[in-house]
């Protein structure tokens, strides 16, 4: 795998150096090769004990798979099933699951851009879902197309995030039935980073597939994950036949898919945080075993979606220790069946971008790192539980990624006899600034984020009193202005249009614009 | 050790539940007993190098002592002086701080309120130190006696606050020559948890042991550390007079001393992580060491102040990833020494309590949380970069810590098996929120912020749009209108007075009002 190495501030002089301080820096970062512990919460006999569970739910209490097709699959494979209800054998989801690979390289448009994923190695990839946005005014709205290509093009610009991910905001403006198309194609078109597909529909996750065809070869992506898609669960313990069929379409084009138990801690599991992971541990399981019956081998994520909800409304919370917690134990359970695993990310359920969100985000962001996470999905914009994308959280998300990603590296000795050198330089009271070393080195030693204001009151009221918000969007815009197209190939480009537009005489478009995430 | 112990809602059926959600919870958290593994982000050698580079520090390059009777007192031990410059020999370093208890029990006036510190033991304690406050209205202005009253009486109530701390805000309203006796005594009246003493000069020390004599008995606090002393090194590798002289005030009446050199990474120490806490981590020695020559067996705590500075302005920032990666270091080196250690919380550069303040001291929490750190300060209320003190930032970062309380606690497998068996009786596709055990453990099972708001945001307008600032100040004032004194013994309490007086009349009243932290 190639991966684009962004350049360091370490030679070149001090032109040089101010020139790369005052530049705007496209440049993608790394994915994630992340150098932290993994928090181990859980001692081995506590996995061995969830992992007991799990296998006792799957063995007697059992899955539904609301689809023909898969009951069938099922029988095939030698499980028990009863009705539209599976009887998952500890053996035979064991022996499924060793074939999913540990890690997998997902391959960009721009191969700079592909990125490694499982083990150590983790990507940032933005929200999507969101039926509104509060966009480059901080007004709250339903999202058009044109702002799906804002999204998309911010998305490519912004260094922390390895993907442009699918549809960020809803296009309302376009049908629904014929919407998987236009946001493929806005993926595809506005970044040369990875992205990920529809999966509204078993039709509409052939279609991308088909989509992804034509932008890679047929050939290639029958070898090579270029796509990732996502499948909720319905928990407790259900996947419906949308999904499933979605599934089957990525599994059999040896698409990763991401196997997601959309999990309420204590609406749709146990009022218990070990009892819930153990739940949701099985239902990620049983579909991780599915695609293995879809296609041995073929690339699947543990994923989950996971919130505690709100004993006052019902309304799912973010920032909470049990997310946290369950975090760390669900990285640990992924760990323990050795494939990658999908988490979320800098969630927030503040109704505009305050306090809030930031402890909020702040507070999952870390989790998942502690966690060692390798799908990070929802790094940026989400907000108000997802129901809204802020433009200006989305800007600040990625800057937080950025931090993240650097504190993923770990600590640095190769400087370390040159930069003890300094300490009797400069002796006992004396002061560093003017130093040779911390000239050379203070552009890279320390993290400066470009959207926190850490100057005096008196500077900031001087220039305005500008809180972050209004900062963030003034970035944005500045991005936007500065925003190249990456080239997309001439003749690809004509024959995805040309594949939309025959899809689009084939599908009846609904009058339906409304469409919930 | 007396810790107390908060009901727990495990018991009682549903009206004691429903009485327990309702009625507000004054009761004071045990202290902190963090089942999180440690960030262990140095290998084993790695630490070892930053301890033989400190020591390479101690012995070649030295610490100015600027004070004769610390030089005299090294004299007597055995170290090198030469002018004011002390060079330690590794071997007379090791050999001092193997006295330093590594762990010691803070004690309170109300003993239940006691805590354990060090090892996995530690304690949230508020800020201190802010020459501004931003008050019940928001407003921001300097604090009188009753502002700083009203935060002592705010950490009494919040029950993940450990301690009433010292000066919070600085009182303007009183001569700054007298301002500790008035400010010690606001901490012993207003709250019953542990606090901090003054160490404003050697002088203003004494009288806060001497305070501490009367609450507490003289030969009691000989054997029983009360009050805590922070020494502010002066970096690089300098200690000032002031703080040595008031060092010698705590360590000869065993009080326990934070030994804190006051990093700006990349201004007074090295442009590289690594170096940079090999030169405070030989500030620290140099300190923890010269308590054991005042007083062998003193408590003592590897402290620091610890922040990276902007490029731009050169101020310090927080929230950034080196300072992350710079508490799990010095973590691990003050755990290699078997040493407690202090670090800072929830810092905030934030000109208002915005999203960047949130983002920042979640991210700070979460670091210094996993970093395993013991005396937690500056947990409530700072923003702007310590300049001044939120009311609304105190409530909400007290949550954000009883938050990290209940994560820090780690995964209660008692409640396994009886919630494991709900699966089976809801079975898939069902719903929990009916069921008995979800009945009976929701609320102790998840953590529900009362800061936060997840509602819809249609109800949210209802309620008036409502951001966390206001939410916070509301909070604020209800907190305020329940508060209760805790009873102060009456002669001990005429007593104090009486002593305050006295010193009152002997120190002369200073014309100076204004006092920077």
């Amino acid at each position: 795998m190639t991966l684009d190495t962004a350049p360091r501030a370490r030679s070149g002089g001090r032109a040089a150096r101010r020139a790369l301080r005052t530049a705007p820096n496209f440049t993608m970062l790394p994915g994630v090769h992340n150098q932290l512990p993994t928090c181990e919460i859980l001692a081995g006999a506590q996995v061995e004990r969830i992992d007991a569970a799990t296998m006792d739910i799957l063995e007697n209490v059992g899955v539904i798979f609301r689809d023909d097709i898969a009951l069938a699959d099922w029988r095939s494979a030698g499980a028990k099933v009863q009705g539209d209800r599976v009887y998952l054998d500890r053996g035979l989801v064991r022996d499924l699951i060793t074939s999913i690979p540990a890690t997998l390289t997902l391959h960009a448009r721009d191969p700079q851009k592909s990125v490694a994923l499982g083990g150590r190695d983790a990507i940032f990839v933005p929200m999507t879902g969101a039926p509104y946005l509060r966009d480059l005014d901080d007004v709250r709205r339903n999202p058009t197309l044109d702002d799906l290509a804002m999204f998309h093009k911010l998305s490519h610009m912004l260094p922390a995030l390895h993907s442009s991910a699918h549809h960020i905001v809803e296009p309302y403006d376009h049908p629904i039935s014929q919407r998987h198309l236009r946001i493929t194609y806005s993926s595809m078109k506005h970044s040369d980073k990875t992205f990920m597909g529809m999966t509204t529909s078993p039709r509409n996750a052939e279609d991308v597939i088909d989509m992804c065809r034509i932008l890679f070869g047929a050939e290639y992506i029958d070898t090579h994950p270029v796509v990732t898609g996502n499948c909720n669960g319905n928990s407790p313990l259900v996947w419906d036949e949308t999904m499933l069929g979605a599934m089957r379409a990525f599994c059999r084009a040896n698409q990763p898919v991401l196997c997601s138990p959309f999990v309420l801690g204590g609406a749709n599991t146990p009022a218990s945080v070990a009892a819930s992971v153990a739940q949701l541990n099985a239902e990620a399981l049983s579909a991780l075993a599915y695609t293995q019956v879809i296609r041995k081998g073929a690339p699947a994520i543990y994923g989950h979606y996971l919130s505690t909800v709100s004993m006052k409304s019902g309304a799912p919370m973010a920032g909470t220790p049990e997310i946290s917690l369950m975090n760390f134990m669900i990285g640990q359970m992924a760990r323990f069946y050795d494939v990658p695993w999908r988490t979320s990310n800098t969630l927030g359920g503040a109704k505009t971008f305050d306090a809030q969100a930031g402890y909020e985000s702040a507070t999952t962001l870390s989790a998942v790192m502690h966690a060692g996470a390798n799908y990070i999905w929802h790094s940026a914009g989400w907000n108000e539980a997802g129901m809204h994308c802020s433009v200006a959280k989305f800007i600040v998300d990625a800057e937080q990624c950025a931090m993240a990603h650097r504190m993923a590296q770990g600590v640095n000795f190769d400087d370390f006899e040159t930069a003890l050198a300094a300490v009797p330089d400069v002796g006992p009271g004396g002061h560093y600034l003017g130093h040779p070393h911390t000239q050379e080195n203070f552009q890279s030693a320390y993290f400066m984020p470009e959207l926190f204001d850490n100057n005096s009151i008196e500077q900031w009221q001087a220039e305005g009193s500008i809180e972050i918000t209004d900062r963030a969007l003034k970035h944005a815009r500045k991005l936007l202005s500065e925003y190249q197209e990456p080239t997309l190939d001439v003749a690809k480009n004509e024959e995805i249009l040309a594949f939309i537009a025959k899809r689009e005489t084939e599908i009846p478009a609904s009058d339906e614009l409304n469409q919930s995430f």
